[in-house]
């Protein structure tokens, strides 16, 4: 139906009315004082959302040129670099850190799972003579529904002495990521995730190591370089002309979200998660990643019951009632689909959904009790 | 007064009422069949824009991130570049070559000047063992309101043989810039100009000569990279999650541009600022540019008269009248005012800010006679 579809994909995320009507105003001059009135706020709040004392840089930029930019501000050529691989955003990582010249070693494990904190413990133990300058792994891989324990990673990562460089694009804001508390190094994310509002935007924070380390860098990128942000940050300003009324849709989104709150937020997600998870498995669907103490409160990925294919259900859902689902990436295409249950997402809308996702099952020929995902998912958000 | 702020700087520049309002329509996903019809006709539209058989790449980025996506695809460290620097924006390419490594040299004008062909040419042909691999050049300089011939000058490069690289930031869709005709290596423009669409999409469109350069380049970006790019267009896709409010932005403010024509809007600009220039002399001010033939169509220095600040002119213009123009940038910060004729901006726009702008020198203080600026503008215009 026109103007009726709903995106539970992993992003972009469904935004709020009043973000999108506060995009939809005329530009602003991005030197006025209005501006950077503007500024001023979304700075503070998004140390809030980070959890951290060190300035947020905002880029005008889609998630990976944040990745980029924390890269492309660290590594020199012939620098070493390990990448913790549990699916495609995480070997994005040992990319961008290969285009810049880096000698890279992965760290990879069978997509589904997590990084083993005991198999990086001796990674880590065995370089004695600290060769490895900087580690870059996954928050939430929005691949494969997977959380990393970042927590304990990072610990053993400072303990170790290297820079950590961590993806939080599909968790900040969703998931939470204590960024000084866990001393991380490095933190990216996107706007169109947690942040409720449109992709455009990207963030990045950086410890007062990492910003060290950049000071030894030879060629950081000119778009992307810390000291013109950190000093824009410190100015309420920006190095160059940004996307501006992202911005003015960016103040209006922490607003809400600090309205909210961040513990209730990701109180929620996990709420929300959780019970899409029990339905999943009431309807006699299998959930791609088994151990539940690993799987994300941001993106759920589903395997399709035997005789359904992935395209049918996309299409049923998609077409019947208007709700957005992501396929699997590369080899996971057409293995799973991924439900988001990330940003601007109600317990209607969960709710919606699970409804939704029974009806094209029955009409896709899958045999379950009708009633039962809304049963589970109802009982455990009740 | 509230809501009738009118941006007469060169960027962000007014945006269409349909336009904006096509923005603020929920997010639709970046890999759905209906973004993917969207992006193959902003990709053939932006070709008839850039005048070009070449690939246009669309960036989530701000014009900067352009500049970077050009020499960062090109430069390889210790090649040699030849920046051509007529105000801030040319000194821009030279400091990011110098950020990728290269040896750079400058070939600098006063501001308020263009490059003199025939300096060129002495320079490029003194350069018998062809070691400069790319000259960078600015078509139209913001900090100052002088264009460049760009056909001439990339006419003598070309004949040299190295790569030019043209920043069409303020001039693509306000000037003409036959790509193909003069033979432009690289092309780069941003959306919040001539596009009539706020900022954060930025363009850039290659030659193959550049992109046989690009194929030689030891570390591309890879937020940036041409080949992800290339391919993506040629797939109606993009490599990354797009802002993609700004495309379906953007898809409206092409249409815009269709209708009313090309060469229509390359008139209408030339008509506003020359008009807007006999408006300026009339009322017995001084034009930064002395020149004419070199004076932009898209934006106009102004040094305010004798004994009135270029603060109180900008103060009173936007307190009194809500329009806002720019101030000039360092060395000129004070000693000129700047006033954009650029994008969504039609006579009637342009009559109220010179009768504004007669209204505010009125109250400043300056002796001239009243009406004689929107008298000449109207002799112009009609």
């Amino acid at each position: 139906m026109k103007d009726k579809t709903f995106l539970m994909i992993p992003g972009p995320t469904p935004v709020p009315e009043s973000v999108l009507l506060d995009m939809a105003k005329h530009p602003v001059g991005h030197r006025s004082s209005e501006f950077s009135s503007i500024l001023k706020e979304v700075y503070a709040d998004l140390k809030d959302v980070f959890q951290t004392k060190n300035d947020v840089f905002v880029l005008t930029a889609s998630g990976t040129g944040a990745m980029e930019a924390a890269l492309s501000n660290l590594v020199n050529e012939g620098d070493n670099v390990l990448s913790l691989v549990i699916g495609n955003f995480g070997e994005r990582w040992a990319k961008i850190a290969e285009s810049l010249g880096a000698n890279v070693e992965r760290m990879a494990v069978e997509f589904g799972q997590a990084i083993d904190g005991n198999a990086l413990k001796e990674r880590l133990d065995a370089d004695v003579d600290k060769k490895i300058k900087i580690v870059t792994l996954t928050h939430n891989e929005t691949a494969t529904g997977v959380t990393n324990d970042v927590k304990n990673l990072v610990a053993l990562i400072k303990e170790h002495g290297a820079v950590s460089v961590v993806d939080g694009v599909t968790s900040i804001a969703a998931l939470n990521c204590p960024m000084d508390e866990w001393g991380i190094d490095v933190l990216v994310s996107g706007s169109q995730k947690g942040f409720m509002i449109p992709p455009g935007l990207a963030f990045i924070a950086v410890s007062d190591k990492a910003y060290s380390v950049y000071e030894q860098c030879k060629h950081p990128s000119f778009y992307f370089n810390w000291g013109a942000y950190r000093k824009s940050v410190r100015d309420a300003s920006t190095p160059y002309t940004p996307a501006v009324n992202l911005f003015v849709a960016l103040h209006t989104a922490l607003k809400i979200m600090k309205n909210e709150g961040l513990s209730n937020i990701h109180a929620r997600h996990k709420k929300l998660a959780t019970a899409l998870r029990a339905a999943i498995k009431a309807i006699g669907l299998e959930l791609f990643v088994k151990d539940e103490s690993i799987a994300s409160y941001a993106i759920t990925a589903v395997l399709p019951p035997a005789g359904v294919s992935v395209p049918d259900i996309r299409a049923t859902l998609k077409k019947d009632y208007d709700i957005v689902v992501a396929n699997g990436q590369n080899a996971l295409k057409d293995k799973i689909f991924r439900m988001g249950t990330l940003g601007f997402v109600c317990e209607r809308d969960l709710l919606a959904a699970i409804a939704s996702l029974e009806a094209s099952l029955y009409k896709l020929g899958h045999k379950f009790e009708l009633g039962s995902g809304v049963k589970a998912a109802i009982e455990h958000l009740v």
